[in-house]
C-alpha cells in the first residue's frame, strides 16, 4: 500500500515546482545540474555536528564536479537561529562574494535549513537555495514548503521570509546517527501529517509502531519519510503563504508553542511538545465528533513518544496566556487545527475555557 | 497629452494589484479600508525630518478612524539602512506586538521605505506594507515595485526583499519642502523613466525643463510625477523579480553605484550619480546606433541636473573596478541598459573598454 519513491514532487504556481529528490548527497553536483544551477561558486552551510560528517565527502563531489564551495560551519542547536549567527553568514559570505545566481547550500537539520535559508531569502534579494536535511524533522517538515527564518528575544521565527528551496536532496542514510530523542521527536511531526492528512500513513505506523519508533527499519522508514513529506509538500503546494489550507499542518502547535516557551527553549523538544499539543487537540475533536475520531488509537500512537519531562508539572494558566500571544492568532482569538476525522482537519477559534482546560489535563495525564 | 490621474495601477500576477493613490496624507485611514486593512494596531516609520512635519497629523488622522498608530522615528540618512536600525525596529515593534495583519506604514523617503519595507516583509514572514513617498525619488521609483532592504559594510541593498505594499498613499504636497538638491537628484530618476519609456513624458520634460527643474510649477508636477511612476509600474508588472524587462530601470545604474561607492557614498547623491552614468549610457547608445538616439537633445536635459562635485576628479580605473563588483552582475560579465531610441531600452553585457573609457569621458565633461 506504501512505496518507496525516489522523488517526490512540489507543485507550486509559476513554474516554481521543485523536487524533494531520495538518494544520496554524493549525487548532489548532478542534481544541481539537473534543476539548471550552474557550476561556479556556492556556499554550503552546516553545523558542527553533521559538518564532521559530511563537509568532507560534499565539499569533494562538488569541487570535482567543478563547482568552488565556501563552506561555513556554524554552531549547532536552536541558538544559532539568531540575529548575531545571520549577520556572521552575511559578512562571511559577501567578504567571499558571490552573485544573485550562486546556491546556498543548507546541510543540516531544521535549525541550519532556516537559518541558512533566510540567508538565501534575503542575499541581493534572494538567491538559490537547495536544502540537504539530515534530521528527521527537517525531511519531513522544515526543509519543505519555504519557511525560513530566524528567532527573537520575544519568540521563536518572528522573523522570517517565505523561500521555496530549488530542490530537496534528501539522503535517508544521513539519519543513521540521529541521536534517539531527536529521531522520536520527528516522528510526532510524521503522526502529524498522517493523523491530518493520510489516514493510510497513520495505518502503516500504528501497525509498525515499535519499529518506526526506533528507526531501526530500514525499509520501514524509506517507505514511511517520502510518504509523510508528500503530505506536507501537497498542502503547501495549495497554500504556499499560509493563508488557507496550510494552516492544519499546525495541529497540536497551539499548545506545543505555549508548552515550549512555559517551559523554557530546549527543556521539551519541539517534537516533545507537539505530541502533547496533539493530545489536547485529539481530545477537543473528539469531543466535538465523538463518533468520527478513534480517539484511542490515535493516542496510543501519541503516547508511544516518549517524554522527558512531566508536562503536568507546567502551569496551566501560564500555558493559557502563552497560547494568546502566539503568531498564529488573528486579532485576539486564539486558532486551534482540530480533526474532522482520522485524516482530515480544519481549523476553529471557538473554543471554551473550560474545554480548553479538560484537554490540558488529558493531554498531560501519562 | 499629459494629464492629472487621481490614481496609478500596479497591476501584479495573482490578484496583488495595488495603486498609487494621489491624494493628502488625511485620507489614509479611508484608503486603508478601501484595501481592505481592518482597524487596530498599526506601526508608522518615519524619520526625524519627515516625522517632524506629518507624523502628528497622521497619527490624529488614524487614531481618528479607530486605529492605534505606533510611531517609531529613525535618524534621518541612509546610515539608517543598516542591519543595527532594522534590529531596533525588530525590537520595538515585536515587544509592543503585532500580529499578520497589522500593516507597517512608511512615511519618508527612500530609506524609510527602504527599511520599513524590509522589516515588514522579514516580520512573522510578512505583514502588509503601506508606502507614504515624501520624497522625488520615492515617488517614482523607491516606493513603487516592492524592492526593500539594508546596505551591507561591503555594498548598498545587498540585503533585502521583494515585498509589495498594498496600497501607496502619494502626497504631492510633501514635496514642497523638499531641499532643492534632493529634487533636481529625483528629477534624474524621472528623466531616466522618461528616456526609456516613455518619449512623451520625455518632450513634455524638454519642453518644461527650467520649471520641472525648480520644482515649482505644482500643476506640471501634478502631471509629471504620475506619468513616471506610471513608467514604474508597467515595468514592474511585467517583470516582478528583475529577471528580465525590469532590468531596463537599471539605466545609468552601472555607473552610478560605482560612482557613488568610489567617491565615498553621500559624495554625489544616487541622482547626481545616475545623471552621470545615463550620459555615459546615453554616449554608448548613439555610438551604436547614431541615427535613432538624439543625443544632443537627451544630454541638454541630462546636463540640467545640478552637479555639486566634478565626476572628472574620479579615478577611471576604480571606477572601472567597482563596476566589476555590481550585484546586478551574471557571473563576470558587466551589464549595461542601453537606448534603441528614445523611450526603449535593453540590456547587454557587450562592451569594450575602450568604448567605456570614451563614454567616461563624455559623460564627465560639464
Amino acid at each position: 500500500m506504501i512505496d518507496t519513491p525516489s522523488s517526490v514532487s512540489v507543485p507550486l504556481k509559476r513554474g516554481r515546482d521543485y523536487a524533494i529528490r531520495y538518494t544520496s548527497l554524493r549525487d548532489l553536483p548532478g542534481i544541481l545540474h539537473d534543476v539548471g544551477l550552474r557550476t561556479g561558486k556556492c556556499v554550503v552551510v552546516t553545523d558542527e555536528n553533521v559538518g564532521a560528517q559530511y563537509r568532507s565527502p560534499v565539499r569533494t563531489a562538488l569541487s570535482s564536479a567543478g563547482w568552488i564551495p565556501h563552506v561555513i560551519t556554524v554552531p549547532p542547536g536552536e541558538k544559532s537561529k539568531s540575529a548575531d549567527q545571520l549577520q556572521v553568514l552575511y559578512d562571511d559570505i559577501l567578504e567571499w562574494g558571490i552573485d544573485r545566481d550562486t546556491p546556498v547550500i543548507a546541510l543540516g537539520g531544521g535549525v541550519v535549513g532556516d537559518l541558512a535559508g533566510y540567508a538565501a531569502a534575503t542575499l541581493l534579494r534572494g538567491v538559490p537555495v537547495v536544502q540537504c536535511p539530515t534530521s528527521l524533522i527537517a525531511h519531513v517538515d522544515s526543509a519543505l514548503g519555504g519557511k525560513t527564518g530566524i528567532n527573537h528575544a520575544t519568540g521563536k521565527n518572528l522573523i522570517g521570509a517565505f523561500h521555496q528551496p530549488n530542490v530537496v536532496v534528501a539522503d535517508l542514510d544521513t539519519l543513521g546517527t540521529l541521536p534517539q530523542r531527536e529521531w522520536t521527536s520527528g516522528m510526532a511531526e510524521v503522526i502529524k501529517h498522517a493523523v491530518i492528512a493520510d489516514a493510510d500513513l497513520f495505518s502503516f505506523i500504528e501497525e509498525h509502531l515499535v519499529d518506526v519508533m526506533t528507526g531501526r527499519r530500514r525499509d520501514l522508514i524509506h517507505k514511511m519519510i517520502p510518504r509523510a513529506a508528500k503530505v506536507k509538500a501537497e498542502i503547501v503546494a495549495e497554500d504556499e503563504k499560509e493563508s488557507g489550507r496550510r494552516a492544519i499542518l499546525n495541529f497540536g502547535h497551539t499548545f506545543a508553542h505555549a508548552i515550549e516557551s512555559v517551559a523554557g527553549y530546549g527543556t521539551f523538544t519541539h517534537g516533545e511538545a507537539v505530541a502533547i499539543g496533539m493530545r489536547a487537540a485529539l481530545f477537543l475533536s473528539a469531543q466535538r465528533n465523538t463518533q468520527a475520531i478513534p480517539r484511542e488509537n490515535i493516542d496510543y500512537v501519541l503516547r508511544a513518544i516518549p517524554q522527558q519531562h512531566d508536562p503536568s508539572e507546567l502551569d496551566w494558566q501560564d500555558v493559557r496566556r502563552a497560547m494568546q500571544s502566539d503568531k498564529k492568532n488573528k486579532g485576539d482569538v486564539v486558532r486551534f487545527v482540530l480533526l474532522d476525522r482520522l485524516g482530515q482537519a480544519y481549523v476553529t477559534g471557538d473554543i471554551s475555557d473550560a474545554a480548553l482546560r479538560q484537554a490540558w489535563d488529558f493531554a498531560t495525564r501519562p
